[in-house]
């Protein structure tokens, strides 16, 4: 696996750009190819089965692109579907559930606390996935669990400043506002856009935990473990060494969508403050063994 | 075709129970079979191709299973995918959209207004099939058309009568609360399950439109005319004329979905009152010369 190859994300949508934002701050080196799965988003209210065959299929359309390792920036995909994924692709594989519950582990910990919360997808609570990766850091934390589906849908509406979205997160979160819980786990990649009104709802002394954070931690120390940091045009940057840091969005990274481009360009803006320079509609399903084995 | 054949009825997933039940209202005699894309599900964010190429493969999905008479119950589908659903099946194809305008142009003129207004999905929006279709019938009259995506999911969450429908249907209804407005078409299948903030956000005055209805009575007009009501079993009824009308849901109507039945059953449950007592999980997607083609 070459170094400068770039590192492959996909997410159900718009969602995993909070993660792609991450991972670019935090390895403004690194080049990034993005597939989201618009045509067949969301992913939080379908079941293990789908789920496995539609992150199975993105992740073999990155894989082929190219890439030294993927990020599976979806909750959803990550709960479900990482053996699958992993069954099916050469490359390194960083899910975001195991970092998200590690940096909450640590939190509750250093501040000694006994419970996390998790908010999510129905389908992300339901497999109880942050739940088993939480216990097995540390078995005496209780684990609180939600499930938020409006949320994502006022993240996508761009309300998330609004009053409603206060009445969403009040009723939501109530069962959380007790001070036991020392961090809450924003379990889905929509959820960093709505952290100043959940911040506001739980109160400033619960920890929110950005799985998206937390992925790009680990994403940096595999890198770094393997040798996987890229290194070229380091030389050139040095001769350049007043030139501006990469914009977000910039030529750089390559954009794919399954569907609707252009409603993916105008919600990337939106979250990202632009919109990609290179985004292509494409398709990830085909005639595989996949299809055939059904 | 023959008249015992049932009636097939598709919708991108949940939401087109209310045209099934209002179906099953106006046509007590009539069996129904109900396919809900829940894999696929929503349509209202995704574009003209992909709507057409799941309608498309929804409509012989149901066409291979012996029906004499296709209802397009999405709006979304209805609004982008008529002319596709009809080059694919032989059924007469009946979709939302055309009853829903005919059913607010009438009220409109019978109550001298001069507009009429249109919630719907964004795709629904921006396909201005429902301008299109209203303009048509009544070339003066003014249609003001609006998206609302947080309201299918408040739908689906069961917070239909909560403070937070109705602060966003305040938001997203604030447009139409003037008094030329004749008529409001609920054009999404989602929201007649928020008919009753939606009244009483608009006021009084307005009446709003439910395509289910408006469609339920363009098909029993259909099936009269080309002598397709169905007959049999007529007999049989008259000899218990004392038996309670059929129940909704009950095992004469045969429902399908593409990914997760057990969540459809809970939503199905919340909207009709009671689940579904045959319920299946299929695919409707296949090798066919559909896919070749692309």
């Amino acid at each position: 696996m070459h170094p400068d190859l770039p590192i492959g994300i996909f997410d159900s949508g718009v969602g995993g750009l909070t993660v792609y934002r991450a991972l670019h701050e935090k390895l403004p080196d690194e080049h990034f190819v993005y597939l989201g799965d618009t045509a067949r988003v969301p992913y939080g209210t379908k079941s293990l089965a789908t789920v496995e065959r539609y992150a199975v299929e993105n992740a073999r359309f990155l894989a082929a692109h190219g890439i030294k390792l993927l990020v599976v920036a979806c909750n959803t995909a990550s709960a479900l579907a990482l053996p699958a994924i992993r069954e099916n692709v050469r490359v390194p594989v960083v899910g975001v559930i195991e970092p998200g519950a590690r940096a909450a582990v640590a939190k509750v910990t250093e501040r000694d606390r006994s419970s996390v919360g998790v908010i999510a997808t129905e389908a992300t609570v339901k497999s109880g996935a942050y739940r088993r990766a939480i216990k097995s850091l540390a078995a005496s934390v209780e684990v609180i669990e939600r499930a938020c589906p409006l949320f994502v849908a006022l993240a996508e509406e761009g309300w998330a400043e609004t009053d409603v979205a206060h009445a969403v997160a009040a009723e939501y979160l109530q069962d959380l506002q007790n001070n036991r819980v020392g961090a809450l786990v924003l379990g889905c990649t929509h959820y960093p856009i709505l952290r100043r009104v959940i911040q506001e709802t739980v109160g400033a002394d619960v920890q929110l935990i950005d799985s998206g954070e937390a992925t790009a931690a680990s994403v940096a120390e595999l890198l770094e473990r393997e040798g996987l940091k890229r290194t070229s045009g380091r030389e050139e940057d040095s001769l350049h060494s007043d030139a501006p840091p990469r914009r977000l969005c910039d030529d750089l990274d390559h954009f794919y969508v399954t569907d609707a481009a252009e409603r993916f360009a105008r919600v990337a803006e939106r979250f990202l403050g632009s919109a990609p320079s290179v985004l292509e509609a494409v398709e990830v399903w085909g005639h595989d063994e996949l299809h055939a084995k059904k």
